[in-house]
C-alpha cells in the first residue's frame, strides 16, 4: 500500500486527504496550526513536523496558500524536502509558474499540478487537475490524482500552473460577461432571474453562469473566491502575458475593474461575482437586483 | 387539432416546423424562395403566398433574417398580418428590441421569441427561447413553443429580443475570454489542447470553451456563427445600452474587436471563434495553434 503524505489541511487540503484516504491509500497528514489536521485523525495519521510527515512517503502533496508557503515547508524553516528529496513531490497549491520552474530544478521528481473546483470539487473529489512535469512521473502520481478528480498533463513545469492561470482569466472574464449581460437585461426591461434561466441551456451557458449569475440575483457576496485572490491571479496572469510579448485587451480591462473593486472599492473580501458592483460604480444610479446586500 | 404556420424555412426555421409537426400539430409552411420549402412536403401543407398560409391558423410563427424582413412579411408586400389578424403571432427571429416593441403595438397577441443553440439545437428541439409579451399569449403559446425547446418568459414585448442580446453579449465575450486564456497557454508553454481539456469540469467550463475553444484549436473558421452577425449583435446591445445610459466595458472591447475582425481584416464570414485573429493581428508574430485555416 502506498504511502502518501499531505502537508497543508486548510479548506482544501483536509477533503483531499480524506479522498486519498478512502481510494485506500496510507495517509499522513500535516498541518502549521495542528487543531486544523486533528478533525481527519479517524482516517490518517497526523505527524508532529512537517520533516516527520515525510518521512518514508512514497509520494507528498502540498496544498497551502501561496508561493512562499510553499517554498518555507520545502526549503525553509520546515525543510520537507531535505527529510525525502526521493519522493514525488506534487505541490497543489496556485503560485507563480516560475516558482514553479525552480521547485521542478531543485527536486529530482517535481509536478506542479495546481486545481479548480473549490471546496466542493474537493469534497466531491471532481476537481480540475493540470499538471506540469515529466511524463513519467506524471503517470505515476496519476493514481492518487485521480483520487481528487480529473487530471490533465498539459506540459513541462510551470504549465500547471500557467494553465491554472489561464482557467482564473477565463473565470474572471466570464463574470464579467455574465454581469453585463444581466445588467442589460434588467436595464433593458427584461426579468433578470428569468433571462439567467431562460439562458441556460443555450450557447451561453456556463458554470459562472449557473453559479455567479445566482450569486449576482441574489447579491451574495460572501466568498467563495475573494476579489483579492482573482486580482491576484490576473497580475500573475498579465505578468506571463508580459514575459511572452503578449496584449490580452480583454484580461487587461478585467484586471483594471477588479484592481478598482479590492483597492479602491475595499470590496477585497467579497466574491469575485461582486463585478457587478464595478458596473454600479461605473453608473451611478444603477443598482441590480432587488435584495439587500449579503457580504 | 390546432393548426400552426410557420413563415421562413430556411436554415432554423426548416427543422422548427418539422418539429411542430412532430409534436402533433396541423402545419403549413412557406418561404419566400417556394424551393427551400418543399422538402417539408412529407410533414407539412406549402402554401403558395405568405397571406395565403397564415388564413385560418391559430399560431403564426416567423423565422427570418432580420427586422426588415419581419416587416415585410407582416405588414409589407406580403401582407400577412391583415389576413389573420386574431392569430396568436409569435416571431422567433432575432431583430431589433424597438422594432418588437412596435410589433407589439400594431398586434393583439404578438410575442417576441427569439431562440438560441443554433441549427443543432433547432433539429434537436433543445433551443433556449426568450419570450416577451403578455404572460397570457405566453401561456397560450407555451405548447407550440416546448415542441421546439425550452421556453421562458422574460418580461413585456421587447424584452425576448434584449435577452437574445443579452445572450449574444455573453457568447462574445466568453469566446474572446475563451481565446485569451488558450493564447497565454500557449505561448506561457503549454500544450493548449490538453488545457481545454484540462479546464471542462472546472469553473471555466462553458458550452463557449467545449464548442468555440476546439474551432480554434482546429483553426475551423467556417461558421457557425459569423462575425458579422456577432458584430449586429454587439452594436445592437450597445444602442440598448446607451439609450440605458449604460456603459459596459467589455462588451464595448469585444464590440470593437469584432469591429476590426469584420471591417479591416475582412473576415465577416469567419465564425466568431475568430475572435482568435484579432489577438494575432495584435500579436505580429504570435499564431496560435499548428493547423492550416480552414475557412
Amino acid at each position: 500500500m502506498a504511502k502518501v503524505t499531505l502537508l497543508g489541511t486548510g479548506i482544501m487540503g483536509a477533503p483531499m486527504a480524506r479522498n486519498l484516504a478512502k481510494a485506500g491509500f496510507d495517509v499522513t497528514v500535516w498541518n502549521r496550526s495542528p487543531d486544523r489536521a486533528e478533525p481527519l485523525a479517524d482516517c490518517c495519521t497526523i505527524a508532529g513536523s512537517a520533516a516527520e510527515a515525510v518521512s518514508g512517503a512514497d509520494a507528498v502533496f502540498t496544498m497551502v496558500e501561496n508561493s512562499a508557503a510553499v517554498l518555507d515547508i520545502l526549503f525553509g524553516a520546515h525543510a520537507a524536502h531535505a527529510a525525502n528529496p526521493d519522493a514525488l513531490w506534487i505541490d497543489t497549491s496556485s503560485i507563480q509558474p516560475s516558482v514553479a520552474r525552480d521547485c521542478g530544478a531543485k527536486i529530482g521528481r517535481f509536478l506542479d499540478s495546481p486545481v479548480s473546483g473549490g471546496q466542493k470539487g474537493a469534497v466531491e473529489a471532481t476537481l480540475a487537475i493540470m499538471t506540469g512535469g515529466e511524463a513519467a512521473d506524471f503517470a505515476a502520481a496519476k493514481p492518487y490524482l485521480e483520487a481528487l478528480g480529473n487530471p490533465t498533463h498539459v506540459g513541462p513545469n510551470g504549465a500547471g500552473q500557467v494553465a491554472k492561470l489561464a482557467n482564473q482569466q477565463i473565470v474572471a472574464i466570464t463574470i464579467g460577461a455574465v454581469a453585463e449581460g444581466l445588467m442589460l437585461a434588467q436595464e433593458g426591461g427584461c426579468d433578470p432571474a428569468a433571462v439567467r434561466t431562460a439562458l441556460m441551456g443555450g450557447f451561453a451557458t456556463s458554470k459562472i453562469l449557473d453559479l455567479h449569475g445566482e450569486r449576482m440575483l441574489n447579491r451574495n457576496w460572501k466568498p467563495g473566491g475573494p476579489l483579492r485572490m482573482q486580482l491576484k491571479d490576473l497580475n500573475n496572469a498579465l505578468e506571463v502575458a508580459e514575459a511572452a510579448g503578449l496584449d490580452l485587451p480583454l484580461t487587461r480591462q478585467s484586471q483594471a475593474a477588479y484592481e478598482k473593486l479590492t483597492n479602491r472599492l475595499n470590496l477585497s473580501e467579497n466574491d469575485h461575482s461582486a463585478y457587478m458592483r464595478y458596473l454600479e460604480a461605473l453608473n451611478p444610479g444603477k443598482r441590480f437586483g432587488t435584495v439587500e446586500d449579503n457580504e
